[in-house]
């Protein structure tokens, strides 16, 4: 099986590093850096790059596009006659029905078999001098795949996102991926860029504990990426925020009402406790 | 140097536990649950138990209060005349505020060196059991001496708390404390109680990356011991809150503008960057 990487970045090239030892598997990379090609070539982790699909995707069994949402869209459109009939497609990125709805309008997803997906890893740095081989190992894997892509397809899909270390492999909607991970992922980074805003936040490390050394970490995201993949999601973020805001009412109420019963009562967290 | 704890809980149990080795010291427990006084004595932590003051206070060069806020003000009034003349007294209680006005009001700070502390660890369990010898290892220790405490009951204090694990100890004011804590502490727990009241907290868990897992260990909080503390320091958490609120208003707008240059802008965390 020829396997395209398109985007060699932190998922792209952990990605490729991740499928290393594949049986049967011929692995390249497509990332206009020539640069980063010649490293992860030099790295073993692909047998060869290519700066242009030109060239190689009309003999690609799976290709995987680790590229920003636009990009990723971009790609697929103009690439149309390349990709080889009936092969296999997926994506990486943290959007969804804005992604699936463009594959649908642009006519690949007759072609090709696709499959969005959402790996849920990350590091707060990116490029492929940051990627790993374990970036995936025990993490989530969110897969939305177009109605014509085949059981087939999606069945060697997740065996191969086993293979890359993914351990929750979950069938989804687009509309359910977008509404659900603007909550799991979303706000929560949206949150901690509001706190990081604060001078406080660059109190004395005496003041820190380790909730608050996470915080730092999610903070720190990439503005190129995230700023389009927020706004991508804008609809359903908006909605997150405004279920969030209700609760912080309800709690910013009960201080000013200095009602601690009440406060107990929210703290109380019976529901949580219940979670595994 | 006899010393002795008040209150057995998991902040208590942990300072006997990490107090294990000093020299010249005797370490002695107070709490109002015998069974609690019998598994310390068990694990050879405390010399002796004491379910109640009466006995044992009047010996004690060191007192540790390791209870809630309130019980810790009623410990100090209430025991006013039994505390060795010129003996320390710390309290590990999350305001000071509160603490600190209430020991100058009861005149115990004329009888004792007394010393305000809050230590930056804890666990999301409670009681005796959970109590572990190295949870202040690597932590951070805020002093808020009261004005009449000397020099050397000071330096004290220090050394004994450099030997239970403690790396950063600052001294700070009872005010810079509580207005600092709101933010450092306080607000995190209290927007991860918000967001654990929305459905989607309890989404499959192929949603859920890192950063998820960081915010349901710190939405588990002791809502007897939080509840009380938050509602404490409420003038100062409210004002964190406050300008919490003005930060996410200004990320909403950007989404509901669809401002993408803005939003870039608000993402692009230069100031985070250059923090060690």
């Amino acid at each position: 099986m020829n396997i395209a990487i398109v985007g060699l970045g932190l998922i792209g090239g952990s990605v490729a590093k991740s499928l290393k030892g594949l049986k049967n598997a011929h692995v390249f990379g497509i990332d206009t850096d020539q640069m980063t090609l010649e490293k992860a070539k030099a790295d073993d982790v692909i047998e060869d790059g290519f700066t242009s699909a030109n060239n190689i995707l009309d003999k690609i069994d799976l290709t995987i596009i680790c590229v920003y949402p636009k990009a990723t869209t971009n790609f697929l459109s103009e690439n149309i006659e390349l990709f080889k009939q009936d092969s296999i497609v997926i994506d990486m990125a943290g959007v969804k029905e804005y992604v699936m709805d463009a594959a649908k309008a642009s006519g690949v997803t007759k072609r090709v078999n696709f499959i969005g997906g959402h790996p849920m890893a990350g590091r707060e740095v990116g490029g492929y001098d940051s990627s790993l081989e374990t970036l995936f190992d025990g993490s989530g894997f969110l897969l939305v795949p177009d109605e014509n892509a085949s059981k087939e397809s999606i069945e060697t899909v997740i065996e191969i996102l086993k293979f890359m270390g993914f351990s929750s492999i979950k069938n989804t909607t687009a509309k359910e991926h977008d509404e659900t991970i603007a909550f799991t992922s979303q706000i929560l980074h949206v949150i901690a860029v509001a706190l990081s805003k604060n001078d406080y936040y660059y109190a004395d490390k005496a003041f820190k504990g380790g909730s608050f050394r996470d915080y730092t970490r999610i903070a720190l995201i990439n503005e190129s990426l995230w700023s389009e993949t927020l706004m991508e999601n804008r609809k359903y973020l908006l909605k997150r925020i405004d279920e969030f805001e209700d609760e912080m009412r309800i709690i910013k109420q009960a201080l000013l009402d200095e009602d601690k019963p009440t406060l107990r009562n929210i703290l109380k967290n019976d529901r949580l406790l219940n979670e595994d």
